[in-house]
C-alpha cells in the first residue's frame, strides 16, 4: 500500500479522527520538515522506553521510579482513594486543586450493551483497597449511565473491605439552568440544598 | 407601514427571533387558514381578559380564582419555599414530580453589569416570607453569575427574617464528563459526595 | 383548556418552534404590556383585511391596487419571468439587486414521496406563460432534490407555450471549498467556467 | 520535559487539534500495543525516504518514478491544465470523475493581511504552462476572498504566456437555497441560467 494511505489508515484509529482529518494530518506531515518529522517519530517510539505504568494508581508516566510523583508524595492524605476512569479524568482532578487524596485510574467503564468489564483493573483496585490507612474510596466516575453501572460493580467488589464508599455529590453543576435540567438531577440538587 | 413588514417587527422582539424568522412567521401566517389566524389573534387578546398573576407565587395562570392551583393546594408542604427566577423554572420544577413545597417567582435575575434589581418582586418576596408556618426557603436559581449575585441578594433581604435559607446543592449533573467539568463543580462534587 | 396552554399550542404550529420555545413565546406576551399584544392582535388579524394576492405573480402584498408593486412596475423587464417558490424566494431574489424582470410565485416545490403537486400553482402559471411580451421564463428553485423535481414538471407544463425555459446555473457558490464541493457542483463548475 | 508532554505538545501543532485532543491521542497511543506505535513511527518515518514531490504537478507522492501517476498517464487531456491550492483539492476533483486534464498544485493561497505569496510556487507554475500542448488554464480555487485573490495574482502572472485562463463558474451549488443565497451567488446563477 501507499505510505501515504498506510499511514492515514493509522491515523484514523486516533480517537474522533475521520478519513479526511487523517488525510489532512498525513498532508500536513509531508510539508511539514523532516526534523519536524523525527522528532514525532522518536515522540512516538519513547512512549515505550520511558513511558511505565505506576504500580500503585496504574496511571502512565514518565518519572524515573516505578511510583508516580503523585503515589510517592508524602504530602497527600494516605486516607482517602479517588477511583477514576481514565488518566484524562485523574488530570482533570487534579488540576482543579480541590482533591489532595490518592488515586488509582480503574482503566474505562464497563459496556453497558455486553456488561463487559473485560481491561478493567477490579483485581488490583480490590488488592489496593486492602492496603492499611486507607478510610475512604470515593468512586469518581462521569455523570451518565455507563458510570453508574460501574459504580454500582466496584460497590459491590469493595463491600466488606474495610474503607467507607463513597460517590461525587450530584446536583447542579456550573452553567446549569432549572428549566433544562433533568428530574434526576433536581432531585439531587434538592436534596443535596444546604 | 406595509402591515406584513409591522407585524414581521413585532415577531422580530419575541425571544430568540431574528428578522428572518420573523418574516417566516409572516409568510406562515398568510398561508394560513383566516380561522387560525383569528385564532390567534384571539389568542393572544384572551392573555388580557383571562390571566392574572397570582397574588401568593406571583406567577400568571387562568385559574377562575386569584390564587393559583398550587398555592390554593392544601396537600402541599406549607413549610418549604421555593424562590424561582421565572415561571418557566417553576414549571420544570413542578414537571420533576421532586418538589412538593410551595413557590414564589421573583421575576428575574440581577443584570450584573447593571445590578439593577428593577422588576425583581423582593418586597413581594418578604412579605412572603413573614407568613406563618414557614421553616425553610431554598433559593433555586440557575448555577451561572446572575443566579449567583441574585441569590446573594436574596440571602441579604431575607436575613433575620425566620426561616432557614438554603440553596439548591451543585455537583455533578446528569451526563458531567469529570474530563470537562470545572473546578467548582468538582469541589461541589467532592464536598457533597456521599 | 387553559389559555395560556391554548396559545401556546398554537405557536406550536410556527415553522421551527418546538413546544419550549412557544411556551417561552407565551412568557413573553404575559410579561409584555397590553399594550403589545393588543398591537400583536391587532396585527395578526390586519393580515386578513389587507392582505391580498397579486393575481400576476401571485405573491401576498399589501399595496392598495390588486396587483403588486413589482408587476405593476412598468421600469422592469416584461420579456423575462422568474418562477419561484415562495414568497420568501422572490424576496431575497429582489433584496439581491440582481435581478430586474418580472416573478411568479408557485407556492411550494413537489413533495418528493408522494409526488404531490397540490397546491401549486401550476395551471396559473401556465396561463401566465401566455401572456405576449415574455420571452424568457427561468425557473430559479432551490438546488435540492425537490427544487430539480419541480423543475423537471414545470419544464413539461411550459414546453410548447413558447418562451424559452431556463435554470439557475449551478456551480461553486461562495464559500464552497472544493475539498467539500459534491461531484455535481464540481461537474457544473467546471462545465460553468470561463 | 516529560515525554508525554513533549509528544503532547506536537499533535498540538496538527490541523485543527487543541491540548485537550493532542493529551488523548496521546493517552490512545499509552494504551495501544508497542506494535501499532512501531508502526505509527515508521509510518511517519517512511514520508521522509519514500515520498517525494512530482516536478510536474508539485504533489507529493509514492510512486517510484519522479513524476506522478497522474501526470505520467498519456491517456489525459494533456491540452487542459487545472491550477489547485492543495493536494487535498486535487484529490477531491479527481475524486468526482469529472476532470480528465492534467494539475498543478501552487501550494496554498495567498494570506489576505499580509498579501504575501510566499510558498506559492508561482515560478513553477510559470514554466509549467509555457509547456509546449497546453491550451488552457483552468484556475481551481475555492470561492472565498483567499482564492479570488489568488487567482487574480495568477491571472496576472500568466498573462501573455499563451494558454486560455478560465475559473471555475459560480452560480447555487447543491443544497443552495435561494433564500440564504448571497447576491454575488444569485449574480452568477443568474448569469450562467441555461
Amino acid at each position: 500500500m501507499d505510505p501515504i494511505e498506510r499511514l492515514s489508515l493509522l491515523f484514523e484509529r486516533f480517537p474522533g479522527i475521520g478519513p479526511r482529518q487523517a488525510q489532512r494530518f498525513v498532508q500536513y506531515l509531508l510539508r511539514s520538515s523532516p526534523t519536524l518529522r523525527r522528532e514525532l517519530a522518536d515522540g512516538v517510539r519513547a512512549l515505550s522506553s520511558t513511558i511505565h505504568q505506576c504500580p500503585q494508581c496504574m496511571r502512565y508516566h514518565a518519572s524515573d521510579n516505578a511510583t508516580c510523583n503523585f503515589c510517592s508524595d508524602a504530602g497527600r492524605d494516605q486516607s482517602l482513594l479517588a477511583v477514576l476512569s481514565s488518566d484524562a479524568d485523574l488530570l482533570a482532578l487534579e488540576r482543579s486543586h480541590t482533591y489532595h487524596g490518592m488515586y488509582f485510574v480503574l482503566g474505562g467503564l464497563i459496556h453497558l450493551a455486553s456488561e463487559k468489564t473485560k481491561g478493567l483493573r477490579l483485581r488490583e483496585l480490590k488488592s489496593r483497597a486492602k492496603q492499611p490507612g486507607l478510610q475512604e474510596i470515593v468512586i469518581a466516575f462521569p455523570a451518565n449511565p455507563e458510570g453508574d453501572a460501574t459504580t454500582s460493580i466496584v460497590r459491590d467488589e469493595l463491600s466488606g473491605i474495610g474503607p467507607r464508599i463513597t460517590t461525587l455529590g450530584r446536583g447542579l453543576s456550573t452553567g446549569s439552568e432549572l428549566e433544562y435540567a433533568d428530574p434526576e438531577t433536581l432531585r439531587s440538587a434538592l436534596d443535596n440544598r444546604k
